[in-house]
């Protein structure tokens, strides 16, 4: 169900808390990926998260391995993450932003492992050993650390999230035709004249025209406009009509 | 603490579970955010989740308001977030990636409120009137609804997700120099020929000398390499020698 040719394949190390467990495999169900796998996780935690979710599928079918290597062995890119800053000389790392776009390249050819440490101490040096470089979640430095699912769902969606639909300017909704504008225009005008806000000055048409203008309405939400405007000097008018009946 | 001239209200409506509460506060110490306000949050999951979790001064500064429209009052922006399709027609709806933009710009010149719904429900139509627009997640169709905490996990890293972070290339560790690379190739090459892998061809040469550069090494790595190289020829002439003795 994902996007990419090869499957992303996430990797808790050593898990304890079954809602962390439940929440990775649900914002996997969110962002379509599906292989779950759990190395050495809790085995209450495992069992609890199985029965507790919403992400049923995704938690059926992940599966448990006694070791690191184990989990990784078909993946021909291991990815860490950690909430360290550059204390890992030994390993590059890399940035969420960048790091999602080499995943991405990743998953062009072959399959890609993206390891979560345990809730409490995070990757140990054996399990950075195994990954070809490290990544970081740009939280800021004096709380870096993230809650697991969090986590997990913040890298995912930098996997999935669609470059394009940053630029492009969604506006399914047609902007209102000028001559809708010019009506409203004009039955305000009429309105203000007759509820005594204002009397009609050129200057008075050219303010009004720029405030309807500055509204930025819709062809749909200009149309409600014009009706109300209608109505209510259709009003202001009938109460001037009865208004002038009671004085005469 | 945030990285945005005017500060972005986190509104939660109706949040019942006090793990979700703590969670969306931790997100927001995280990425840099400080204001969160709760619009009649269900009491005892709001006291629970005070004393339960690792962004204590967000919660502790975390405001109440009975109403939804007293929470987002002093805003300029008020944005809703849901997993619906495009049921809502009478809202504009974006997806993240360009709503985050707009937040982004909003936060420019006045506070921005962003609000999510209770776990169960999430906004109701009459929330939703309170807001200029309305931005989804892009989860998939099938599984739309996220957990709330990872939620405001996605939505806040939007917002502090650097774009040229994504473009620009850091790579912290020189490269080798060629002359390393050289000289590993020589000592490969008399490696092969003293452990009988292969007699040295000028073909051979070639393979190893490309197989070497292919290995893309950094200058640290190429100098440990140099040592590992040193060290076996080191050995095997050294085995060599004593074979020697004991035949002679």
């Amino acid at each position: 169900m994902s996007a990419f040719p090869f499957p992303l394949r996430v990797v808790l190390v050593a898990p304890r808390n079954p809602l962390n467990i439940g929440a990775a495999a649900r914002a996997m169900s969110n962002f379509g990926f599906s292989e779950l796998r759990l190395v050495n996780p809790y085995e209450v935690a495992f069992r609890e998260a199985k029965s507790a979710v919403k992400a049923q599928k995704v938690l059926e079918e992940a599966r448990e391995f006694p070791a690191l290597a184990d989990a990784v062995a078909d993946c021909s890119l291991v990815v860490g993450t950690t909430a360290l800053g550059p204390r890992a000389l030994e390993h590059r790392m890399r940035r969420l932003e960048y790091a999602g776009k080499l995943i991405a390249r990743g998953l062009a050819t072959a399959p890609v492992a993206l390891l979560f440490g345990s809730e409490k101490f995070g990757l140990s040096n054996e399990d950075m050993s195994h990954c070809h470089w490290l990544m970081r979640i740009p939280t800021r430095e004096a709380h870096g650390s993230m809650n697991l699912g969090q986590a997990v769902a913040v890298c995912l969606y930098e996997l999935i999230r669609s470059p394009s639909a940053a630029r492009t300017k969604p506006e399914p909704q047609r902007p209102a035709e000028a001559q809708d504008l010019e009506r409203l225009t004009k039955l305000f005008e009429d309105i203000l004249a007759q509820s005594g806000y204002v009397h009609t000055e050129d200057s008075t048409e050219l303010k009004l025209r720029r405030l309807i203008r500055r509204m930025d309405l819709t062809g749909h939400d200009a149309r409600v406009w014009l009706g109300i405007a209608r109505q209510i000097l259709w009003k202001l008018n009938a109460d001037d009509q009865t208004a002038g009946k009671l004085l005469s």
